[in-house]
């Protein structure tokens, strides 16, 4: 008899732990004699036919590929159109796949929901599941998404750092995070201040409006009174108009000679906001930094909470294949009370009901002044990251 | 009997260590009940008689400053000239301190030569103690420097991670490195790479003279052999005529409207790097993040071997003031081959010898082609980094 076979690939952008899914469903498939496949650069793998056989990989190889960051399978920003899932699936029924597992976001999770509703109207019925994943922690009805925590305690140490070393050497510090939508990731860098003088003093979020003006007055402010302003801001701040500042930056330098400036792995949103403050605030020493794709991808700073949590989200999204026939979507379950001890809680979803939807911060973890973030953010946060963080001191 | 007293300093950028080495010294300082000051902000703080009572810190409270990266005495990029010189004598005569230990790189020792020469001519003679520390790692006379280590870890950490998400969705990565004169930390990209084809493919160092239309035929051959560019590059790389390539982007960009882009902590070189790729080679995705102030403040990514010599060095600058009359400068001791197994020697150094004196990379740690580094900085640069590494995998 023919073995069952099961199809993974992994799309968008990835995780310091997207690979921890990918062998959890691994795993779990090859305990039930599974063959493993997996799609090279997610969808556009199927499409080209490229597929590593994973259950041929030895149990030392997938621990070393799930310690990796980056999508061990490689990843795409390919967004299927209909011809596209049309020629997906004629692949995926030619090879026999019986599930397809796919690790990802919302782009993800929305190509997955296409798929699975033309497979529902096709004699070959696949069963599609979505892993979720993703540093943007964006994901509707999640409590948090696998790959947020670890991104989160990485944001969270740059700035505690950061702290330290303005302590040192007094000025204006502004670390632009990565995040175009959602503020989660902006907000973490506060997860790991001691004391109220400690930085960042200021947060600036793509969901409320950004006003030069008003942010040149807090810094201000916040230079007067503590000597120094550590400032975290999003890459995704828009003005009143909903224009993306580095938009607009952008447009500003469309008749330079070298045109293209962007809105990722560029540093031009902190360099203009550090231009303003030098210029207006006579403040002399600022810098600016752009926290870039480390945010992501580095190696040594897991929060061993995700790390956990990653895992075992890939193993139930196998486990949880057989029970179930149709195609559905996981999620950890939104904790209803953040000051209890922090459990795990991971439950089933359907697709239609997370693909291609953006969570937002909420409006009780965003301050009134529209500036920084409140307790509840992190009392929300804080267990995220771990407790696997060196200890040290901000005042002596 | 009045106990004897000594005084402490931090001064230039800190590193991830620095405190372990002002930890050291204390300690050692205790055993034998010399009373402990330290100055806060450098030099800065002896002229404006701002002390810390450093004996009163308790053992908990010690071992947490060790454990922190900044300098947490503070620091300053104060030089002192003859007058602030004279007052900075004035203040340690008055309090009656026996010995300065000033932690620092190239200026900091330059600084305390002066002082210590100075203070050689007045019938008040002050013992001058140069305790090195510098992420850089450009200081003669010097196997390496305390702060070099955990500085490299993280650099060689962020590359690591950068090759691995490239590998998921391929372009062509830029990564701009701390280091105006020496390429230490720019080559220690390299220190976790396990294949041929893993990034950082180029290497460009402020050694040897960058030329443009070299640096886009690099990229241009490594993109069509591997698919994917990494580049690391020095914020410190000059043209033929040992300019700055960015001061002269700074000049070109003198004429708009916020002017003044500055060298470090701005992200205007990645930029430009980028731009001229995008738009002379047309390749489509490039990204290009600078690393920052992070290289030398982040929490969570000490080198032990690092650690541990700091530490060290503290202690030894203290036991050998005892042996010693005269002022001196420490250093770990170069070795003579790089392929033994490595271990510490501290030894003591003629503060001339150190004082504001600068070391750059080797020619035999640099590729004839000027566009990477060598196996023989491998060897010389992998055992500072530890071996507390997470395990990963870079091809599956």
């Amino acid at each position: 008899m023919q073995r069952k076979k099961i199809l993974i690939a992994q799309g968008g952008g990835p995780t310091m732990v997207i690979n921890e899914s990918l062998v959890g469903i691994i795993e779990e498939a090859k305990k039930k004699s599974y063959q493993v496949f997996g799609s090279e650069n997610g969808v556009n793998g199927i499409i080209n036919s490229k597929f590593y056989n994973l259950s041929s990989f030895s149990d030392e190889k997938l621990k070393l590929i799930s310690k990796s960051p980056g999508a061990a399978l490689g990843s795409t920003r390919d967004k299927p159109d209909e011809k596209y899932c049309d020629e997906i699936l004629k692949i995926i029924q030619l090879r026999k796949f019986e599930k397809f597992f796919y690790i990802g976001g919302n782009d993800s999770s929305d190509s997955l929901k296409i798929i699975s509703e033309k497979s529902d109207k096709l004699n070959y019925k696949l069963q599609c599941i979505h892993v979720p994943k993703t540093i943007d922690n964006d994901l509707v009805l999640n409590d948090h998404t696998p790959g947020f925590g670890s991104a989160a305690k990485y944001v969270a140490s740059v700035f505690a750092g950061i702290n330290l070393d303005i302590n040192s050497l007094p000025g204006v510090y502004i670390g632009i995070t990565m995040g175009r939508h959602a503020g989660f990731l902006t907000a973490s860098s506060t997860l790991l201040k001691q004391n109220k003088n400690d930085g960042p003093h200021l947060i600036y979020l793509p969901e409320t409006t950004f006003n030069i003006s008003k942010f040149l007055k807090d810094v201000k402010l916040t230079y007067q009174k503590y000597g120094k302003c550590i400032i975290a801001v999003s890459e995704g701040i828009k003005d009143k108009n909903n224009i993306l500042l580095s938009q607009k930056i952008l447009d500003s330098n469309e008749k330079d000679a070298h045109g293209n400036i962007q809105l990722s792995g560029s540093g031009a949103l902190g360099d203009f906001l550090s231009n303003e403050i030098k210029s207006k605030l006579n403040i002399k020493r600022v810098r600016a930094d752009t926290l870039g794709y480390t945010q992501r991808s580095f190696i040594g700073c897991r929060s061993e909470v995700d790390e956990y949590e990653s895992k075992l989200i890939g193993k139930k999204a196998f486990t949880m294949s057989l029970k179930e026939k149709n195609s559905f979507s996981l999620a950890i379950k939104e904790r209803e009370n953040f000051n209890l001890a922090y459990q795990t809680n991971i439950i089933k979803r359907e697709l239609k009901d997370i693909a291609g939807k953006t969570k937002l911060m909420p409006n009780n973890f965003i301050n009134n002044d529209c500036n920084n973030i409140t307790n509840s953010f992190i009392n929300y946060a804080k267990p995220l990251i771990g407790k696997k963080i060196t200890k040290f001191i901000t005042k002596i």
